[in-house]
């Protein structure tokens, strides 16, 4: 299917998490924040560069950005609506609340690299499942702007342990879209209490002789949203991605 | 010398190229633009990543960064003062007109690698020659945003052929210091009329059996003021840098 494809489906109504959607094409975070705080945010995701990688940015008001020649408001699956600081509503379509000040940033996605894991032999639980990726908020500060700051959010997958070189390899191989993983094995190193309950997605098996790796996440603007108390912005609902017209090949380096 | 013996030194009047100066610090391109301007510089650095890789920014109106501890009104050999997209003096210190909304960025160059070249062999043409490197201003069009355009501007390192390999592997290890060339060859093909007439800094000599190697440059943003119109911007007198207090090595990937 391609982008174009998906992106018509979503705006048709479907909605779905998009972890192996469009394999081959790669997925973006949405985080839309008002005007006046448009350079906090290009700032907060320079100075966190491996939670929030810019990929897009489109024109105050604009629902289209090079990458993403949709429509903002209506071709994701699914969004998270905030205000002041506190997620109010989940949405299948935004069209009503993009209001005209509104600064879209696309941000990379974990997403990408999976064709990539499981081309050289990891498996990756959550797509053997056809569930969502688990994602948990930690305790790793974010680098704060003057006005945003938060925690760090993260990804899992578990990996057998034989396979875990291969995988920080692989990933390390996409800077773009969050490269290698930010910590490997105890989830209580990084306040991760219970891999059984995330704080977004759905939780996975991890099996005996597994070890769970952890990847920097582009939810991680969404949580300071949260955590800085920001009056309105509006994010995709997590794992329910922007489908980009660029191939997770263009994020790959040598 | 340490990075603040030489920022004490320039602060007491030394007006001088950097090149050579604190080898194994890093060196940095100023460009201070009023706060209005600051999302539109940060998304042009962020759109022209190899020629304005962000190191470090200050808040509004200060005059030290986390990496620059010093003053960055005085503790630069020199300055250039724009207004109006004009250059309009050129400046031992800004004190004067440092003004209260400008916001500072230290963008990364290519001096921090010079080092590594010369390591791995590779002479550096403007050391032996003890003055500025050259810099050209090229035909090759920044990706602009709604207000910043311009040029991309290069300096020059005149290369033995059988070295140009390992020049731009070793440059290329440095890719937050502007990476490999961007150019190797011709200066014709990206605009440059005549080598011995650089528009900053000194010409170098170009021997029988040498290779002209361009490597993007932190100058651009400067291009981008003066091409833009930009009403008010201070910037260092190009090869007349700001050095920081962060070893050249933190830039290099493996």
């Amino acid at each position: 299917m391609s982008p174009a494809q998906a992106r018509e489906r979503f705006r048709s109504g479907e909605r779905v998490p998009t972890a192996g959607w469009c394999r081959g094409w790669t997925q973006a975070n949405l985080i839309a924040v008002p005007k006046r705080l448009r350079y906090e945010l290009l700032l907060f995701a320079h100075r966190n560069p491996q939670a929030c990688p810019v990929l897009d940015v489109g024109e105050p008001g604009s629902w289209s950005t090079r990458l993403f020649p949709g429509d903002l408001r209506t071709d994701l699956p699914a969004y998270r609506l905030y205000r002041d600081g506190a997620a109010v509503a989940d949405l299948g379509e935004v069209t009503g609340e993009w209001r005209a000040d509104l600064v879209p940033f696309l941000i990379g996605c974990s997403f990408t690299f999976e064709r990539a894991l499981l081309a050289a032999g990891v498996p990756v639980r959550h797509l053997e499942a056809g569930v969502n990726v688990p994602m948990y908020v930690t305790s790793i500060p974010c680098e704060a702007t003057g006005s945003l700051s938060g925690p760090l959010v993260v990804s899992m997958r578990p990996v057998p342990e034989h396979l875990v070189t291969t995988a920080v390899e692989v990933s390390g191989r996409y800077p773009m879209v969050h490269g290698a993983p930010v910590h490997v094995g105890d989830p209580g190193a990084i306040g991760v209490r219970d891999l059984a309950r995330p704080d977004y997605g759905d939780a996975v098996e991890v099996r005996p002789g597994e070890v769970p790796l952890f990847w920097a996440c582009g939810v991680t603007p969404q949580a300071a949203v949260l955590a800085s108390g920001v009056d309105y912005a509006i994010g995709h609902l997590p794992g329910h991605m922007a489908i980009l017209d660029a191939r997770d090949d263009d994020y790959r380096v040598a």
